[in-house]
C-alpha cells in the first residue's frame, strides 16, 4: 500500500470528470486522471475498481443518505420515500454544475448508461431494505422504493432538460403528486 | 449475404438459452451457438450483435405488443399499461420453462443483468411512446410507463421465487393493486 493521499477518492472523482467533460470518456485514460489528480496510477486503482465506477462515486453515500432518512421517517412507506428523495437531491441541487457535467458524460456513452440504471437499481435495493427494517412488508418495500426511483429519474430528466424553472426537491414532489394522481381510481 | 435460413433467430435463440444454462455464459462461444443451430458463424452475426444480445430475442416483440396494446385501449395511462402487462405476460406464462431458464442465466451474470435493465428501459420508452400517441402528456407518459416495469418487475421477481402459486398475469395485477394501495394517501 502506498502512503496515505488526503481525499484521494474526491480528487481523482474531479479530475476524472473534468477530463471525461473536455475531451470524452473513451479517450481518457486511468493514467491522465491520476497525473491530472496529482496522484498515481496505483492510487487510482486502489480506490476504484475502473473508469466506468469513478463516475459513480458518490452512489454509496447517496444509498447511504437515502436508507438513513428512511430508518428516520414516521410516515407511510410512500412518504418515507418521498422525505428520502427530497433530501438526497437537495444535496445534489447544491452542486448543479458538476451533476450536469456528469449527465452530459452518461448520456455519450451506453456503457455509462448500463452501469447508471445498476447504481440506481441498487439505490432502490437500499430503500427496500431501510424499509424492511422499519416493518414494511417485503413486497410493499420492494415496490414503493423501485417507485421512488421512478418519481426521481422524471424528475431529474426534467431538472435537466429545463434546469432553470423549478429546483429538484421541488420537482421530485411534483412529479410524485402527478404519479398519486395517476395511480388514483 | 448467405442463404435463407428458415427461423434462424429463434433456433439461435433457443440454441444459445440451452448452452448458457448448460455450460454457463461466460464459456459458451458463437462458434458452439452457430453449430448446434446448425448455421454458420456469419449467420449468427447477421442476426445478433454479440452474444449478449441473443438472450434478448424476444424484447422487440414485446415492445410492440405492449405499445399495441395501449393503442387499442380506451382507459386511464395506467389501465392501458396495467392491460398491456397483462397481456405480455399471458404469453410469458404460456414459455415458463423457457423463461425460468433464461432468468438464471441472467441472474448469474452481470453484464446480463445491466443489459436486462436496458432492455427494461426500452420497454418502458416504447411504453410511453404509445401513450404519447394516445395524446397523453410526456410527463404523465413516463411516469405511468416505468411504474409499469416497475410493477412488472415486482411481479415477476414473486412469480420466479414461487411458481407454482399464482400466474404471472395475477401477480401483475396483484401487485397493481398493492402499489396503487401504498401510493392512495
Amino acid at each position: 500500500m502506498g502512503r496515505w493521499e488526503p481525499d484521494a477518492r474526491g480528487r481523482l472523482a474531479r479530475a476524472a470528470l473534468t477530463l471525461y467533460a473536455e475531451q470524452g470518456f473513451d479517450r481518457t485514460t486511468v493514467a491522465e486522471i491520476a497525473e491530472a489528480a496529482g496522484l498515481t496510477e496505483s492510487t487510482f486503482f486502489r480506490n476504484f475498481a475502473d473508469k466506468r465506477e469513478v463516475l459513480f462515486y458518490g452512489a454509496e453515500g447517496a444509498a447511504e443518505l437515502l436508507a438513513s432518512s428512511i430508518a428516520a421517517s414516521t410516515g407511510t412507506p410512500m412518504d418515507a420515500v418521498s422525505a428520502a428523495l427530497e433530501a438526497w437531491t437537495a444535496i445534489m441541487q447544491e452542486d448543479i454544475d458538476r451533476v450536469r457535467q456528469r449527465d452530459a458524460v452518461i448520456a455519450a456513452n451506453p456503457e455509462l448508461q448500463e452501469r447508471n440504471l445498476t447504481k440506481h437499481a441498487e439505490l432502490a435495493a437500499a430503500m427496500a431494505a431501510a424499509l424492511r427494517d422499519r416493518g414494511t412488508l417485503d413486497t410493499i418495500a420492494r415496490l414503493t422504493a423501485e417507485t421512488g426511483i421512478v418519481v426521481f429519474t422524471a424528475a431529474y430528466a426534467r431538472w435537466i432538460e429545463e434546469p432553470g424553472k423549478e429546483d429538484l426537491p421541488s420537482r421530485v414532489r411534483a412529479a410524485m403528486v402527478e404519479l398519486r394522481g395517476a395511480l388514483a381510481q
